[in-house]
């Protein structure tokens, strides 16, 4: 029970303005533009039917605010746009009540207690207490049953409620009310008191874990209730749970009873008044459990938002045959398929659907197990999925025959259902084209190229029983691979050719580098936000995580699983989108979306590749930013065009020095010790560069294509372990002791701060020439050819003052001049530079009178902005990211206050000395949605992305667009 | 001669709008204060005796702009304070002539001809030819002598003379005028015929070198004029140069007459108005030869002033025994002693004097040798002294018995003649004590505090003859060690614990480590601004250049000079002072100020100790920027108050951790895999890190010390070499794997960017746990011990947000309470950050909500911003700076556009957020005068630097505030 003291010195802390911010307030100072709208919109506020907005709210002084929002069968105090005030949950309770939906009735407490309980040393607002008697009082006329009533109780649930979903990450208490007493009005009222007792067994197994703390202090190998239950059973020797009978649910109440008073200390609450404060507060800490912080550090969502609580009388499925429960979607939430999709269970209780205690059955057998409810449903949900204008996912109880609706949400879909969905909405005209638009995130397109198991396979390792497990889907896409057990072990496996997956009973920053030389991992332990499943998206990893099936022996180097015994080194097939865990290996192939746009297949009358053309055909005909690609090789020009790239945004010319036939003459470039040396092997890469820019151009002509001159470290290109020196060494007919000393004297501390960049190209401006050189004559060539003008932008990176770039773009002027003269024919270039230092951004006004053009690259500009390495921030990144250091990894998502910030001056500086120059993003942000809305509100000209991010960032733009608008 | 159409058409162009600054003037972009006086003052303009300010340079139209400007008998058109219009040189000339002194009559060529010159194609204003001719004919004149006259010609000199001196950088031709037939008419009108041929002899040489180009194609193996000259004299068996005949001269015009025609494919040019043109472009074109180029990057002067040009006529000091010729100080510009300082030749020309064939005469001998001469020079240089108030240094040149005023400027002095110079003035009443602060450059400080030789020490190896040869002083101090001909030899050696000279012909990027390695470097090639000589003073080494005397034989790793012969390993001592080499080791005492400071001994009477201290009380009284200094040890903090240092302004902790004693607790506890594992090897630290703050707090309190939290990535603690490995592992009982592993596993590919600074306490708050203890448990012992209270600034580096420092906030905020309560003694202290990212700059309205100070650690800002590894910087950074990319080293002097913005944004914005915050700097710049400017622009309350810097500190702070006043 909150102190009514504190309560009252915490109001008026609350009216004194706040001198500096909370940290958890923190993210409320981000700008504008990632905000979620007003906590409580206008709307709302309009159509809130019964309740004047509390004066207290409006900052005036006395009156007092509301807390308590009741539901029920007269309507509801609030409707479906109050997310932010009473949670998902209770807004759409509320909504459905509105609509006179068979709602259970119940009362929602609001965020704003949440906050209050957190900013006041967990205490309430004086006047809740008040507040929830009035509700509660409500309630037990509506339902004419009472809290702790003898003859016929009132039983409550009190659930958790955050304005976007987090699905179990929070507490809920069901059954609430019962004690020794209103169990045998229960049992009387029922006529069924095995149902009442063992009720009163889950709840006091419920209570005692979430409210009481017991589940806490318990671990997976002692888990005291579950001991007593199973050591019942053996003693009546029977093997279903529901071969129990009342006596042994009686005593096992009272078995629990004394485990809660042994571990707390204390006996367990009998008054249902104790137990519904307790279970309240028990929500409400659970807003700041740990799972819960770090989903909501994961998912973008503010801890100062807080959760609801909503209370609602207990409906229940188990009370006989004609008693049920199910769940269920408006549409099929994997394909976006339009049909009623769900499952059910007779005489259950909800969490009984999802145990997977019993199979439950599809939801279309209801028709005839229940006509009369099957009726309502139907009639319920289509009326719902028009009102909501939406794929719903429903919740529902049927209690004797009586049909209750528990919950409704908009149902959470695979990317393939998101695009068919809002594209079949539009074409049922519920929405709009620029709905649909909003409706898909554009990550969700991702799902939709990812290459997935090939079927056939995937059917026959099903039949063969090798499917292992099912665990969590934590990073999409369809990985096989050799087992290594260590990162060691996975590193030592690539090196060698080979494709790894790494299973670790969990991963830590250790093991980084073995994730990094994986294909996938799988791990025994954690969940959707452990550190393997972060990691693993971050690096773009097939990820299937906490399977607590596997048995992992690291000292035998193999893994049990049911009767399997896999060692290190046999295959292992995991797919990361639907969670399943193969043996043995599984061959993989494209998607349908690319299948059709990359190798030209018919697209299927079904194939999901329709409804994506026909979203991405809207999203392009909206978005203002241009889309391009990176892409350094002409089948990823192709590709890209395919994914409908404007042009190539970044050909990093270095990718194509690493080719055999290639790496032996750059190498004798960086060995030379005289220009004239160096000169003779640039001599002889530069018809092999010439050659390679060649297909790109004809890929891409007359789309522009942006080429950045050599940028990495020269030690890169030369080996470092013995036998390689020794092998370069032969090749070039040298010395070992030169190579290796050349290896030495190139070794730098902090390569990425380094002799790369354009001081390359400014120390030997001899590799500019060749590069410009092959770059032209490549050029002018498909001009000459295709009679289509490749149209050049050439970049010039990690340029932080004016006249570097002056010097580099003097060299590759000069160069196409020739070109030109002994090619006669010219092709239309720009000389650029790459915004990727502090520096250049800050004095971006003086660096754009010496450029054509700017490409931010944000990952070396948020590096240096940071002052954090790519290649090292794994040891600490995850941990800032869980400390909610960063709202978001600034690699993934630009970081607007500082690298943002940079961002800006430098637009608009380079733009106020150079009216109308180019401007484009090249980083990996440019392929991450929020990003691309940034990128979008700067005013740039294009983003590039790598090629399967292309859809994506044509979707993400057309967003930008729409919310710019 | 210029070509009068490209002329007309550049005048044309240098009306139109400039649209882009040209490269050339890109330094005029820099900030004002950096800027040197306008380039014509108004005062300038009022004293201009006879010529209007033309009107084009008022922006007008068509009357032609004024570019000759004569100086003569009749006073000068021009004076003193146009240097930037005339050149030091000319600006002289023409006050002497104004101030009646005895300078032979000419005209100066202004700079603005010179910036024409570059910007119009290398032509000429149109109308500078008849200004010449106007010029040419009021000296032929006042002379009575015409240029071409066969029975008396006149003779000029062409000398070059920038704005500052840039001594022997630029070129000069002497003797301009003769030809076969004015020869005669020298020899006749001064009755000696072997000085006319000698005369002729020289010109033709000096001429044929510089303005014919044949200096640039020679090299030292092969210089023709040398060797026809060696020949003649071999033939003629003769061993001095003056006892060559006057037929030997004439034969040897003629040889070298036929050398240019060989050479150049054209004759030597006869028409002495050729001449003149010839050398007035030969002195324009040497403003960019490769000397002045480097020369004016070190100094900070920009390429777009320009050199004036000056034609003087001749006068001759070697027309017989009452002729004579000199240089002179009018104090002695090494200590500052007032006395009349410098040396003369007898029947000598000026290059005589400085060429060493002849020992020069002390002047004081003057007065009996040429006492007309004498009384005459001692009278004008007290003229000169007073009128220009400083130290002078002239040129004078006796023509039977008459004396002529060659050059005046003010005296180049040593560091220690610069402070007793100016003490001196402000005794004698010349200048203010503001004047005196002012005209010592702070870094002559730095002099004044080197180690020298001990002079006994130095006396008996002169006496032994072991000075092997003096060179260029291109790195203060004095330094001894064992030769080094290779950097792998010196790195080798320095890690046996040797000291170290590395001996090389010429240094090259490669050789940076071997240079760090070392205490000293000596090199027989290369001037003041060879790569040895630039990276030696950014390093701070004792450096001695260009010895060209020594034979370096590498295969033999020998050296060789005069009947001297040294191998590797031998010692050797090289003073880059002096620019003496020694063989054999001596030892290096304190300097006087140093001595009395720091040693306590008793200043002598004499002791430059005196002006040192008086200057900068006067620097004290002027300055609002605090002296703070770096120091990790109480000795150091000794040192530092000593020095004048205000408080600590960073005490490294980290510095303390490599003792040994502690190495073993710090590898405990890197080694640590468990948290708890790691608070047990930091209990061992704790009274370590206790004893060494107590040090500390005893030397400074009450002062402020600022002391920053745990900085380094921590694999530098570790070591990394297989036997280092193994005896870590034995001392700490755990297996070497397990050493290698954490080894491995703490490498990082990029550190500077990697897990060190706050990221440390974050990941490991128990680190930052036992420094606050640490800390906070000295301070409340000192208080109690000495009844001073300590002042405590903590300091997170590496902060790139705000929630960052609050959380290591928090931590040094909690223990401060314990360690309060359990010592029951409070002290004051302030916790605050580093601003040394991008981010931290650009969010630091945000993070100064949380912080108490900011202090820029402008070291790592620089290396972000820029994006350059200080550790990897050496392989390009010289080529930057000779490239004029950077204007200066930005490690050394703050970058103004870009680390200087983000400053900027940083105090602007931390001081908005929280008003009055407090402000310093601890990085290296904070030892840069020029830096010190900004920071007192900014308006930091103090910049600290190491200790040996404070002096020059506290100086430039004075500067910068007489500045800003």
């Amino acid at each position: 029970m909150p102190k009514k003291k504190a309560a009252i010195r915490s109001t008026d802390r609350r009216r004194r303005p706040v001198a500096r911010p909370k940290p958890a307030a923190k993210s409320a100072a981000k700008p504008q533009l990632k905000r979620p709208p007003a906590r409580r919109t206008t709307k709302a506020r309009s159509t809130k039917a019964r309740t004047a907005v509390s004066p207290a709210r409006r900052g005036s002084t006395a009156r007092t605010p509301q807390y308590v929002y009741p539901f029920g069968p007269n309507g509801a105090d609030g409707d479906r746009h109050q997310k932010d005030l009473l949670g998902g949950k209770g807004a759409n309770l509320a909504e459905m009540c509105n609509l006179g939906l068979p709602v259970p009735p119940g009362f929602t407490l609001s965020t704003e207690v949440c906050s209050y309980y957190y900013a006041n040393r967990r205490t309430y607002p004086k006047t809740l207490e008040r507040e929830v008697e009035k509700a509660l009082a409500q309630v037990e006329r509506e339902v004419k049953k009472k809290l702790g009533d003898k003859r016929d109780p009132l039983l409550v649930s009190v659930r958790s409620g955050a304005r976007v979903s987090m699905p179990g990450m929070m507490d809920t208490v069901l059954n609430l009310g019962l004690n020794d007493a209103t169990v045998a009005g229960l049992a009387r009222a029922s006529g069924n008191p095995r149902f009442a007792w063992d009720a009163y067994r889950r709840f006091v197994n419920m209570y005692a874990d979430v409210v009481l703390g017991l589940k806490a202090k318990s671990d997976s190998h002692h888990e005291p209730f579950r001991e007593a239950f199973e050591a019942k059973k053996k003693s009546r020797g029977v093997r279903e749970d529901s071969d129990l009978g009342v006596d042994d649910l009686m005593e096992l109440v009272k078995e629990y009873k004394a485990i809660v008073l042994e571990r707390t200390g204390s006996a367990f609450p009998d008054d249902p008044r104790e137990q519904l404060w307790g279970a309240i507060g028990a929500v409400f800490r659970s807003w700041n459990n740990e799972r819960a912080v770090a989903y909501r550090s994961m998912n973008h969502i503010s801890s100062a938002w807080g959760t609801a609580v909503s209370v609602c009388s207990m409906v229940f499925g188990n009370l006989g045959p004609d008693s049920g429960t199910g769940v269920a979607f408006t549409r099929d939430p994997s394909t976006g398929e339009k049909r009623f999709y769900g499952e059910y269970l007779m005489n259950a209780q909800g969490e009984d659907v999802v145990a997977g205690l019993r199979t439950p059955h599809p939801i279309s057998t209801l028709a005839t197990g229940a006509p009369a409810a099957w009726k309502e449903l139907n009639r319920i949900v289509q009326l719902l999925e028009k009102h909501y204008r939406d794929m719903q996912d429903i919740e529902f109880t049927i209690e004797r025959g009586r049909l209750w609706m528990l919950q409704c949400r908009n149902g959470k879909r695979t990317g393939f259902a998101a695009v068919k969905i809002a594209v079949d909405l539009v074409s049922e005209k519920l929405i709009t084209q620029d709905e649909a638009i909003m409706r898909v995130p554009p990550t969700a397109l991702d799902q939709l190229l990812q290459p997935v198991f090939i079927p056939a396979e995937l059917e026959a390792a099903r039949k063969d029983g090798r499917l292992l497990t099912k665990a969590l889907n934590a990073g999409p896409g369809a990985a096989s691979g050799r087992i290594a057990f260590s990162p060691t072990e996975a590193v030592a496996r690539r090196e060698r050719g080979e494709n790894v997956v790494l299973v670790r009973v969990e991963t830590s920053p250790d093991d980084i580098l073995g994730m990094e030389a994986s294909a996938g991992i799988l791990t025994a332990r954690g969940g959707m936000t452990s550190h393997a499943a972060l990691v693993a998206r971050q690096m773009g990893k097939v990820c299937v995580a906490g399977a607590g099936d596997l048995e992992i022996d690291y000292s035998h180097r193999s893994l049990t699983v049911g009767s399997w015994m896999l060692s290190e080194g046999d295959w292992i097939s995991i797919d990361g989108s639907s969670g399943e865990v193969y043996a043995g290996k599984l061959g993989t192939q494209s998607s349908d979306v690319c299948s059709v746009l990359l190798e030209g297949a018919q697209p299927g009358p079904n194939s999901i590749y329709r409804s994506f053309d026909k979203l991405l055909s809207w999203a392009d005909a909206r978005r203002t930013l241009r889309v391009r690609a990176n892409a350094d090789q002409p089948d990823q020009c192709k590709n890209a065009v395919a994914f409908g790239a404007e042009g190539v945004g970044l050909c990093r010319t270095e990718h194509m020095f690493f080719a055999p036939g290639k790496i032996e003459a750059v190498r004798e470039m960086i060995l030379a010790d005289k220009t004239a040396d160096r000169v003779h092997a640039l001599k002889k890469l530069l018809p092999l560069q010439r050659a390679d820019f060649e297909g790109i151009f004809r890929a891409m002509a007359p789309r522009p294509v942006t080429i950045r001159s050599l940028d990495p470290p020269l030690h890169e290109f030369l080996p470092h372990d013995e036998p390689s020196i020794w092998a370069v060494a032969r090749d070039l007919g040298v010395a070992p002791e030169r190579v290796h000393a050349k290896v030495e004297a190139l070794r730098e501390q902090n390569p990425m701060l380094g002799l790369r960049g354009c001081r390359l190209g400014i120390v030997y401006p001899e590799i500019t020439i060749m590069q410009a050189r092959a770059i032209f004559q490549a050029a002018c060539q498909v001009a000459k050819d295709t009679k289509k003008k490749p149209s050049l932008e050439i970049m010039i990176p990690l340029v932080g003052t004016r006249r570097e770039l002056e010097l580099q773009a003097d060299v590759v002027r000069t160069v196409a001049e020739e070109v030109f003269a002994e090619m006669k024919i010219k092709v239309p270039f720009l000389v650029g530079t790459m915004i990727e230092l502090p520096r250049a951004a800050l004095t971006a006004g003086e660096i754009a009178l010496a450029a054509d053009f700017f490409s931010f690259g944000t990952n070396d500009l948020t590096q240096t902005t940071f002052g954090i390495s790519r290649d090292d921030g794994g040891k600490f990144l995850p941990h800032y990211i869980e400390a909610e250091i960063h709202a978001d990894d600034p690699f993934a998502t630009l970081d607007r206050e500082g690298v943002g910030r940079l961002m800006e001056i430098a637009t608009r500086e380079g733009r106020a000395a150079k009216p109308g120059l180019k401007i484009g993003i090249c980083g990996e942000h440019g392929g991450d949605p929020r990003s691309i809305e940034f990128c979008n509100e700067l005013g740039m000209d294009y983003v590039s992305c790598s090629p399967y991010r292309v859809p994506l960032a044509r979707l993400a733009a057309a967003q930008a667009a729409l919310r710019g608008a």
